[in-house]
């Protein structure tokens, strides 16, 4: 298991000001876009945004001079190119693209104890809009840690920073050779895992959770494939009025983790069990 | 208060054929794309589709047939077109477009009643995909009707029937001129109105919900306007790690409503309760 890379990014070599750059003399580091993806970048971590690109004329948007003034004066090396630059890596910049050479990292030893208590599992989610949506309320329900599989799942790239709104400078983002084995990983460690499955009998909602919690979720067509099935503690359906529809992926992820983040918040304060 | 409308379609007549009928003789009633939402329209109501336009080559996709044959056997008019006419209408409609010629509408002497417990409010969504996502979901999680305002918010459109897939032939989308005027009727009907703001003390997880429940969402930049917040009976916040996020407004409206469903489902099997 390896943490996240940019992959097929070159080190940095690449022409500046108005002139277009290919495609493979990109600087290295993920590409961030958007307002609330780079700002998030560079206050958390400042030192490894290098460049960063705005727009020509982004001094006609106020959101734009913040960032430009928040890295300048963390001395970030500053590139204006025309937005038509920008729009070759990616669409939805907003005028703005960081390039970040550092990435969250999990803590194995910290997987160990009491500390790291929800992760969530994507057995091949395609859709960039999916990963970035369940990375984005992976940190704000408090998920240490979010794996998929190395292969046919969808990684990091600028349309999932953009729509992770900066959950990639918080959550980790852990590819994994194989699923069946970073599920075995963490039941080792003390998670119990629990796959999301339409077919499932036992309800989201008549569940009780325990301390540790891992969610696998299955890709947007097919679900979770059988041997990754097998692996799982136990197979969990969400209730919903009608047994032929699914809800997208990204809130069935919403709705198991925000059922894990009240039950833990009752761990947490006992006192407000019952109300 | 008045029904959702497909605003700005003109009663039917139309080119047939391959040749390109230009946007302003559009056959009546809301465009649906994409092969779940029509599949929904054909089997809730067939007898309001037409009619179904299918891309020219619906023949190489096994999906396609089996809609052109559901929509043959119920004498639906069918129309073949090149993929780039449906493209003018909207981007992602994998082939198929139907126009549906009827709404699912809320019954208003129910809404008095016990029966209807779960509607949205969303004071001014503009992002297509959110509106969509969010009449998704409340499909699944057994809300009757939600509300958006006459301005400055988004309504039907293609997008959004592509990404609710299959819930506009179920939960009723009702237009209101005030939103202020349609808290006051649904407070009139039983209803507690409750708004989901940041700033909120109340925490989600801590709350004990009644029985008739509205959920007022704002905007997807400034939160709800002060005139609505105002007219909530609570403001109430979800519980997050980083205060100065935010979650993604159909995230939030998931959350709402499975902690909805949540403590209903516990009101109808009380043994349930404390599991």
């Amino acid at each position: 298991m390896r943490s996240k890379t940019s992959s097929g990014r070159k080190p940095p070599h690449h022409s500046r000001g108005k002139s277009v750059a290919p495609r493979s003399s990109l600087p290295a580091g993920r590409a961030v876009i958007g307002i609330h993806a780079v700002t998030e970048a560079l206050r958390v971590r400042p030192r490894s945004v290098s460049p960063l690109w705005l727009r020509t004329g982004w001094q006609d948007s106020q959101e734009l001079q913040k960032i430009e003034m928040e890295a300048r004066s963390r001395q970030i090396r500053i590139e204006e190119y025309p937005a038509g630059h920008l729009d070759r890596l990616c669409s939805g910049h907003q005028g703005v693209l960081a390039f970040v050479n550092q990435d969250p990292e999990l803590d194995w030893e910290r997987l160990k104890g009491e500390s790291i208590r929800r992760v969530v599992l994507l057995d091949g989610v395609e859709d960039p809009h999916n990963l970035g949506a369940i990375l984005r309320t992976s940190w704000l329900l408090g998920v240490e840690a979010v794996f998929v599989p190395e292969m046919r799942a969808v990684h990091l790239s600028p349309a999932v920073s953009k729509v992770a709104q900066g959950a990639l400078e918080h959550v980790p983002l852990e590819i994994s050779s194989s699923m069946t084995q970073a599920i075995g990983l963490l039941k080792e460690n003390g998670f119990w895992v629990f796959g999301l499955s339409h077919e499932a009998r036992s309800n989201l909602y008549d569940l009780k959770l325990p301390e540790k919690v891992a969610w696998v979720l299955g890709s947007e067509g097919a679900g979770l494939r059988k041997p990754v099935e097998r692996q799982c503690d136990e197979l969990i359906s969400i209730p919903q009025m009608d047994p032929q529809a699914s809800f997208n992926v990204s809130v069935a992820a919403a709705l198991a983790l925000g059922e894990t983040f009240r039950q833990h918040q009752i761990l947490e304060n006992p006192r407000n069990q019952g109300k």
